[in-house]
């Protein structure tokens, strides 16, 4: 490479967005970048001039083997979107000139659908104008909502937190006996793509019965419904753990937490923010069968959870940032990674460069027919499709009994 | 030993009460224990003459070191309070022709304050009425609240659960920037003993500044205090991490979760479910300030999340089962095996015996002088104490890309 590469973070964290950005960092510099910049918070940090020059922070390669284990966005995200270009010239001008003076040859920028409108408008506005700069995006969310790839980055890591506690919660559950049982309903994240849900399949085993209940987004939710399978349960076993998506809605639209509280927060991208979803089911089946019941919402818990990720996952995160890096050099602009599923048994997986414009502001949703007959479970298929993306453990560097991060003082 | 050994569970559940059933059993047969038999779900399954035959389950070397690693009670668990002798004659007859129909030496009790009453009741009555079986209580519990001993087994692998997923929740908090700020609202177990939620300080290191405020139940907590330093807090950063037990309560008595809404069960020891906290205090900083806050529940996960189990916590947990064993086998009886601190540097610890009536229904609390003047966080001193307890890892069995368990098929 002639110039410099800047790279970017932004939208929800994941347990492998810092591994993509070790990728673009090691791939620029081997392919000769004099200077790989971090932009601060995305681009709506670069738009303040706010920057850092990554080998600063990541000086030797024990720093880059800590930063794919460090959780979280390492330069600070954002949830920017850009004007449209014949709105507001002056953003894309201000952004250019920044560009300009720091010599970038390459902008990646890391993220998920709404990202990919970032990389969209800028590589538009470049062909527009003639400006060299070449702008490839590089997949990542733990939704695994992106159009066109066979997954993303970071939805490995995150399925395998959910697996893993969800079979936990099932050995906590069945613990304790309770004269009208048990009903435990694990809240996770997920707006209206259920593969972070479904993923609650995954601690289904030879040792474990697997959560007895699993309910995406795609499909409308019947509460009445819900409540004949749960008291079925009940009849045969003490104790019964079901999955929501945070995202679930009634037939008639409405979100199932809206009919609790919910907390009315609209973000920049116009998308409600949903929580309560686990403790109105809970309150609605301890009323109706008053039987014993908690909500257990995962939180953010399951986007950050370094110490449990997916090997798996952290190396295609790793590759799908050079691989970004790689077609910026090649001459690619207004693309994105995405990742190929080149064979199941063995798992094996590549990258390949597609369109930004056919990603972006998109959805990938779960298959109907990845989801049994009534709505209540995800078929084997989905399992199939997720289990290669959880193999493998990272280990975390341990120091004084806690994981070790790379961090920036700021 | 001459006779057979019965050993059962009791109370919440953690990730090293598995490790301690495998210690008792190890040891009771090394000892020359014909039969080790297993109660379900404690002394409520063993009146009904519910057990099992341990050694259909534990086969070989194997199946042992998976029970090590499998959260929840193994046996199942029970929160049943036994009678006062003299009010319920008969609840005891029943429990001692079932000892003396399965010829038992030693009944070994798993289980914290509550537990213990148990073991305390029952050996009272086999000397009140010159019965032979011995009674010993192991500790459990994750709360950290036995008397008499320097810690209990359960406490060191939630503590390191509680750091790891304080510090991710950290990082994950950092990422994103919000005009006015984002709090977020960590809720960690802790009736009335704040060594859990004090745990949170372990996330604090040399790339960590850790939660910017730790609230434990031991002392008052006064919401108008709180605002005020959060609001300090805020002019200075973007995200505010803070961690609060559940059981926290205002001057007056009433809990800070109770404010909200919350719900009211009540076991049979008496105890109130407490939940909610989190989420009332993040309402109330929100409509303070009118920043963005969330509240997080480490709810269940952190009593089972023995996928980041502490290797000194799980190895001091078998440790105590065997010493339960050996001490009943040397003619001890109405005891608890205490663990004791030999030395900080390095750590080192032993196991002794001490009068269970000592230990039964009391509850040891996190000494004043190791929070700091204002209540607003833990002392150095406090986390000297617990680092030493969360050393090491217990690298789960994984199958397919899940930790695999130990598991009793019913």
């Amino acid at each position: 490479m002639k110039g410099n590469v800047i790279v970017g973070q932004s939208g929800g964290p994941t347990a492998a967005i810092n591994s993509s950005l070790a990728g673009v960092y090691r791939t620029a510099k081997d392919r000769g970048a004099a200077k790989v910049y971090g932009m601060l918070h995305g681009i709506q940090g670069l738009m303040q001039e706010r920057y850092i020059d990554l080998s600063e922070y990541i000086t030797n390669e024990l720093d880059a083997e800590l930063l794919k284990r460090t959780p979280a966005a390492f330069l600070g995200s954002c949830r920017y979107k850009l004007p449209e270009i014949h709105q507001d010239k002056g953003v894309y001008e201000t952004i250019f000139s920044i560009l300009d003076k720091l010599n970038i040859e390459a902008f990646i920028y890391i993220g998920g659908n709404d990202s990919m409108d970032t990389i969209k408008k800028l590589s538009d506005y470049a062909i527009v104008t003639g400006h060299p700069t070449r702008f490839i995006g590089c997949p990542k969310t733990i939704d695994n909502d992106l159009a066109l790839t066979d997954h993303t980055p970071g939805y490995g890591s995150a399925a395998k937190y959910i697996g893993t506690s969800v079979k936990e919660i099932i050995r906590d559950s069945f613990c304790l006996e309770y004269d009208k049982g048990l009903v435990s309903i694990v809240e996770i994240m997920g707006r209206n793509a259920g593969w972070l849900t479904g993923a609650a399949a995954l601690a289904r085993g030879e040792d474990c019965s697997g959560p007895d209940l699993i309910y995406l987004p795609e499909l409308p939710f019947n509460i009445e419904a819900f409540g004949t399978k749960v008291k079925k349960l009940l009849a045969k076993k003490p104790s019964v753990v079901v999955a929501v998506s945070e995202g679930i809605r009634l037939e008639d639209g409405r979100y199932v937490c809206e009919l609790g509280q919910s907390i009315d927060f609209v973000d920049a991208f116009g998308h409600k923010q949903l929580s309560g979803t686990a403790n109105y089911l809970a309150s609605y089946i301890a009323g109706e069968f008053g039987c014993k019941t908690r909500s257990i919402e995962l939180s953010s818990l399951q986007r950050s959870a370094s110490h449990c990720a997916s090997r798996v996952d952290i190396l295609e995160a790793y590759q799908v940032g050079g691989a970004a890096v790689k077609a910026a050099d090649e001459g690619d602009s207004g693309k994105m990674v995405v990742l190929q599923r080149l064979s199941d048994d063995p798992y094996q997986s590549g990258t390949e460069v597609k369109d930004v414009h056919k990603i972006a502001n998109d959805e990938k949703l779960v298959p109907r027919e990845w989801v049994n007959k009534d709505g209540s479970y995800v078929t084997d298929e989905f399992v199939s499709y997720v289990r290669p993306l959880i193999q493998g453990d990272v280990s975390p560097v341990m120091v004084d009994g806690i994981p070790r991060h790379l961090y920036r003082h700021i």
